[in-house]
């Protein structure tokens, strides 16, 4: 079996798309019911222009248990060659860990996870020892408080630096099975910058370009590696709810048409275009 | 509606205990096939010998939508006057934590939630909003790995002090509606006495008596407030699989009255004995 950065890189090089849609189902403005129908449509209309899925796992939850079995509806119908990234930022210690990456990984079939890296490395182990299967670790995340704790700065024996290059250090030194990456928002283009820095090659997931206001080509140049790769650009409500009309998973597919183009842009402006 | 620091210390005072049992249903170890039946016959065992009960999410997540039904089942076992802390660890941010409020308090009805801090406190608002449901924030985890990030050395304005008490003096911040607790592990009671005195009167969980070697008589004299209340000393696998035979809630109960005892014994050494 491949690993999950092959099979991210993949998708990537086959869709020429860095672009990763988010499935996040909100009632209100879902234009149809059923939410694995709604996710089926969205996944039809846009998996040959994307490197990933990301299905929010709080928005299924919160209808219930019919919303987690509508994930696993909406997992399945992603295809094979399209990794899943499951964004449900778990952390927890020991055989609490196992449960919640068998839960993932197994039942629900991600190829991927995001995790909390607060309780450190040995509650991240359980995660990190599936060689096959991505593990993104939150290091500055793309909501306004995200200062608050991230950007404390930290002594270290010689230096002082902000939390959240602690973060980004400890958890390259986790990557020892290659399947590894970090989380960082699209509303902080400079940490963004010292996150990829620190990070080498490994992907980096960047949340919050479209409804969260993030800067599209800033993230593009500031999250990929030397190549121009390995940047997972994540929008969700700005594709998926493009349209509350019928026309809905037409307009999604133009709006990350749109968006994988502005991408694909930067990437030639950087020299770096696809092959 | 009374809130939920109200129903906890009626339930204390009503059974005269700060013995909060985690409901963590892992198969293995599981005498019964059901989760359901097996999480009832505890229940009843041991309700009058609890202030809570704290069923761990990931185990019933791990079974898929199966175990998700099981927990409501469990949480419905719940006599009303035991609240119900649900350990499910939620950090995320907007409109996802609203959808994970939603989940946990109104889909599967808990009384408490304990969250993540490491996005800051508006990921934190949703939680914190809800005046009549409690909201218990990690701060110093009982992991051996902990120290990696939690014990980091933070720079405030005038001062250097570890990372967790960072988090704690600003969570206290964040306890304007008074339905606020912190989590400190069993495992470190050294780092209970400063939390303790950081929290003032608000609830501290103690997780980590019992399997995970927490020392018990340091947690109810480090974590309880002032009046010797307060504190909520979690065990799970060493009262609910205190035996594997057809007499496992019998012995549940006995391990749960042995811990209850033990609290008890504590805190009249400490002068704080039940009125």
């Amino acid at each position: 079996m491949s690993t999950f950065i092959e099979r991210l890189d993949a998708a990537a090089a086959r869709n020429r798309s860095l672009l990763c849609v988010g499935l996040d189902p909100w009632r209100p403005a879902m234009p149809v019911d059923d939410i694995a129908e709604f996710n089926r449509a969205i996944i039809a209309a846009t998996s040959d222009l994307v490197c990933a899925f990301k299905p929010q796992w709080a928005f299924y939850e919160a209808e219930g248990v019919a919303g987690l079995e509508a994930l696993h509806a909406t997992i399945d119908a992603v295809p094979d060659d399209v990794p899943v990234v499951l964004d449900a930022k778990r952390g927890d210690i020991g055989n609490t860990a196992v449960a919640y990456a068998h839960a993932a990984f197994e039942t629900w079939g991600a190829d991927a996870l995001t995790v909390n890296p607060y309780q450190g490395r040995d509650a991240a182990q359980p995660f990190l020892d599936r060689a096959d299967r991505g593990v993104f670790v939150l290091v500055r995340t793309s909501n306004p408080g995200s200062a608050e704790f991230q950007d404390l700065q930290v002594r270290g024996p010689e230096t002082v630096a902000p939390f959240f290059e602690e973060v980004a250090r400890q958890v390259v030194a986790w990557n020892e099975h290659g399947n590894v990456g970090l989380v960082v928002g699209a509303t902080v283009p400079d940490e963004l910058a010292r996150v990829r820095r620190i990070a080498g090659s490994m992907p980096i997931l960047v949340p919050g370009v479209g409804a969260q206001g993030g800067d599209l080509e800033a993230s593009v140049r500031n999250g990929t590696d030397v190549h121009g790769r390995r940047a997972l650009i994540a929008a969700a409500r700005s594709v998926i709810y493009a349209s509350k009309g019928s026309d809905f998973a037409k307009a999604a597919r133009a709006e990350a048409e749109r968006l994988r183009d502005a991408i694909n842009a930067e990437l030639k402006r950087m020299g770096k275009p696809w092959a």
